[in-house]
């Protein structure tokens, strides 16, 4: 498979119907990054790329979309469906919170809310889609999706991103892996992951993709179980240093974007610039840092009715 | 005065010190919107420009810089003294609420808090102005104030602005005094005011500036009892279109741009959208429209300690 065109292809594909995120740049301890907000992109997160080049890619069945979502990836199936004028059903586990779970509901996709964890949420999609025929959409493990998600870096260069090293955080690894391939090791990547959801570091200390636990405040978007195959091979062809983060350092990210940049993201979104901020990552004197902000489906809800 | 030449060395004046803020665009029922994303500025709105303007601009007493603000100009005014190296007393009136109290706090200005309405604060802050040789900084109503808030414009037009109208918000007028000046009629500028806080309104129906009563949700940042004589006098100058928008489409254009941009703002930050949203103000059919977003310091903070 040729990633270079099919990232190409993927960004052609999608132009029209994704946000081209802004860029900007932070001032931390006087050294410049750049950021991208990839947090502003339709639903509040990266994922509507991938569900949109998945559903422009072939032909839908008339049963529609299936998807299971710790949130987000839903929320973006659940848009992109609703936008091309598709049926949708997504399955999202409680975990996912009030917040991510009224996104989905509200772009009108049938949506079933799982007791129990992700799996139980990916099983009853996995019994919808035999049943039914409809396409199920993998958040992380599927060359469309991961085409779509690299159409950030693809994307970003074209906006002039001058960086040496990109830190992106980890869950599945679509984001991570479609990055990989767009970039092919012209420029360093820094895989952050949770310390309570290493997926990755699991898998390049035991030799290939495994099962981990977890957990922590980051779990309803970075708490994939395994990370995925594609995601893994890209790592192994381009190279990429991982580095884990702790809860606290992922809280004091979110709250550092809040104070100095005046955005609000879900600690997923502040994963990676926790690696910086945190010290997990300490960049060499000169090298130029930029860090890609993915997701802002924060909870609470800072507009939810109600009691707390 | 020449106001493309005070803008134009403004800009450069501040370039080293201020944020050149994001620009984006919405989908408003179909309709492309501009947006400029002018609470990304230090302290969360376009007041740092002024600030730097009007201190780079001549030399400061020993006795350093004295404001008086409804939050978000002390906070400006107190970061840019910091900034510069200078002593800074800011005096706000309670009602600024603590988020921009903590915001000025903060940088490790003076700060005096007063009991009673900003026009104690200003009291005060003329006082210590009278008693100690310290500059005051005026929020809205002075040159190097304006011709700093002009350069959002003179920025906006480099990064490509499209429309052919731009709607901002309006409290004493120092913002849309500046854009006023640098646009010399070459777009349409349609100020937005809070029916609550009417004063460019209630100017024009008078046939110049008079007190009006001002209160409502965005009342620290849009409370200005009188509007500014240097907006008055662009406003006769260029023309400009004054809309009304209520409380409740303050609120709802708040809400609007979290679910809709993910961008968490002050009221006064989504008025100017409010009058867009709420059909304040109908753009003609193929009328392209500008919004500047022009706040961040949204009560409670999302990361207020404490109970509630």
């Amino acid at each position: 498979m040729d990633w270079t065109i099919a990232i190409r292809d993927a960004r052609d594909r999608i132009a029209a119907h994704v946000v081209q995120t802004p860029i900007a740049a932070l001032d931390i301890n006087g050294m410049r990054v750049e950021i991208k907000m990839e947090h502003l992109q339709h639903t509040g997160s990266f994922k509507a790329r991938g569900a949109f080049n998945t559903l422009l890619s072939g032909p839908v069945p008339e049963a529609g979309i299936v998807a299971a979502s710790g949130g987000n990836h839903g929320a973006a199936v659940a848009f992109a469906a609703r936008k091309l004028g598709l049926a949708a059903h997504v399955f999202v586990p409680k975990i996912a919170g009030p917040a991510k779970i009224e996104l989905i509901r509200a772009t009108g996709a049938n949506l079933t809310v799982v007791e129990g964890e992700y799996a139980s949420a990916l099983e009853q999609a996995r019994r919808f889609e035999e049943s039914t025929g409809a396409c199920q959409v993998h958040a992380y493990d599927a060359p469309a999706t991961v085409a779509g998600q690299g159409t950030v870096l693809c994307e970003w260069e074209d906006q002039g991103l001058d960086a040496d090293t990109i830190l992106i955080a980890v869950g599945g690894g679509g984001l991570i892996g479609g990055a990989l391939r767009w970039l092919t090791g012209r420029r360093k990547v820094v895989a952050v992951e949770p310390q309570m959801a290493p997926t990755l570091h699991a898998a390049r200390e035991a030799g290939g993709p495994v099962d981990v636990d977890v957990g922590g405040i980051a779990a309803n978007a970075l708490g994939a179980k395994r990370i995925g195959s594609i995601c893994y091979a890209a790592a192994r062809d381009h190279g990429v240093e991982c580095v884990l983060v702790t809860e606290a350092a992922i809280a004091e990210a979110q709250e550092w974007l809040w104070r100095n940049a005046h955005q609000l993201v879900e600690p997923a979104g502040a994963t990676a610039l926790a690696a910086l901020l945190s010290g997990a990552y300490v960049p060499a004197a000169g090298e130029r840092v930029a860090v890609l902000i993915c997701g802002a489906n924060v909870a609470p809800d800072p507009f939810a009715k109600g009691p707390g």
